[in-house]
């Protein structure tokens, strides 16, 4: 079963403790679907200016990932700017440049209507909204967000919660979503919003699933040469529904194994800049590692 | 097998978003005995001064905790004091006095030196040194420490490592320890100064034993309704070192093992203001909790 994204394609700049990448290929669509490209066909929607070297996702094509809804426009592609702490976990955003992502309308050709499978990355809700309504009914939607839409537009953020299966958030969006300082508070209050589960993405700290009276939490694959946290969030959320997809599973168990390889394909893309983790990973290190995390989780 | 603590018997003001315990019990030995005395004997050596009441300590009396070895010296006990930030993981101790714990001098019984588990909650390193070269040849030694010792007296804690088997730090302290900010890469040079293993612990985050070759990392426990964190870090390595003692076994799956039952006894500290929690606690209480916890982290 294939999985429909829908995101961005971007420019990143990013400046680490480790060394820093300029107009480095980034955005949330490339990240999420170079992750779930190793377990099932995807379909990316999203939008280019005509500065952006397509051939720069060649690497996307030559796996199983569909880019053609790729919507090329007149204009500059997305860009953003940000520069990491020490600790790797703090980032400040230095410059965002929305360029011809703003005014993105997603439209959705029939073949997009037909995935089980849709993953909604971060954008405005109205835009997410959009997508949800074009759609087929899919057996499983997620969804991200960040703290600009929380502030900005909760009313169709909390309406989007509604229409969606699960949200995959990162810890303090999700103490703001819900004004509570405690986790497992906050995750129970988000569930009330709608969503079926949520997934809450704590970093170096590892992630978190809360279901309707049911709670995982998982440790992160410990990385010892930490590069480039940049798309970490969209890796996990790339493993996590590419595992979905392939297993054609949604019950409670088949997310929790599904966190277990979002992180792992998380701990990846930590690992160098950009995608180029991602772009250069094997089947094989991902099996491998697999084995490895669930060894180093289980008492 | 019975267990070994050397540690502080004191009194604890404590404010956090949940309210504010003045002159409360606590002190490290306090909470990593209330903690082991589900799982196996303990010995307390600590000291306290005349205005102790004894019969605070009655609940530990009542299980298999022996306070014969708790010196009463003439002057006032140890007192701390601290506040919490909203986020419960950051704290500022507002108040420290030693009273009589400056010039503390353990001095052991025959029967002290023989246990085969001992713990050597955090003191001056020197303190800690002189406990070893009184004890027998214990199984298992595991420590604590923390920055004030790291930045003061960081040579005596260095050779104090190299004769323990165990060091139980938390995150902060292992990236101060040796100046490095990834968490992986810390351990193991932790490693390098003489334990056989490292328990990181994390707070709400969880916990990370690291031994050469191999990791093993936890999340917290899920606690929606933390009141005071104050004593996880000795109530977590009462259960570590108490399931070690109960098992006889020091092997790393045992050790993987004591992780669980320490995270456990962890959660349970934090849901009251001193030692409250644990001292109504039932040891079916820990049973239930285990297993839910088990449940919680096998994906």
């Amino acid at each position: 079963m294939g999985i429909l994204v829908v995101g961005t394609v971007a420019f990143d700049s990013v400046k680490t403790p480790e060394g820093e990448a300029s107009d480095a290929i980034g955005g949330s669509a490339t990240y999420f679907s170079a992750a779930a490209s190793f377990y099932a066909p995807v379909d990316v929607i999203a939008v280019v200016g005509n500065d952006f070297p397509l051939d720069a996702l060649d690497f996307l094509r030559e796996r199983q990932v569909d880019i053609s809804g790729l919507e090329i426009r007149e204009g500059k592609t997305f860009r953003w700017a940000g520069e990491y702490a020490a600790n790797m976990n703090d980032r400040r955003t230095t410059d965002t440049q929305l360029n011809v992502l703003s005014g993105f309308r997603p439209v959705l050709a029939d073949r997009h209507r037909e995935h089980d499978h849709v993953f909604l990355a971060n954008l405005d809700p109205d835009v997410q909204h959009e997508v949800l309504s074009q759609s087929g009914r899919p057996g499983i939607v997620a969804c991200d967000t960040m703290d600009f839409w929380i502030d900005g537009k909760r009313e169709a953020l909390q309406s989007m919660l509604n229409r969606v299966d699960v949200l995959i958030i990162n810890d303090g969006e999700a103490r703001q979503l819900v004004d509570d300082h405690n986790l497992v508070r906050a995750a129970g209050r988000i569930l009330d919003l709608g969503p079926r589960a949520v997934v809450v993405k704590r970093g170096e700290h590892g992630a978190t699933l809360c279901t309707e009276g049911r709670w995982f939490a998982l440790p992160a694959y410990p990385v010892s040469n930490v590069i480039d946290p940049t798309g970490a969030g969209d890796a996990f959320a790339g493993g996590f529904m590419g595992y979905l997809a392939r297993s054609g599973d949604t019950g409670v168990d088949a997310l929790k194994r599904a966190m277990v390889h979002g992180s792992v394909m998380a701990s990846f893309n930590v690992e160098d800049f950009s995608v180029r983790r991602l772009a250069s990973l094997t089947a094989d290190e991902i099996s491998d590692r697999h084995d490895r995390f669930l060894e180093m989780i289980t008492p």
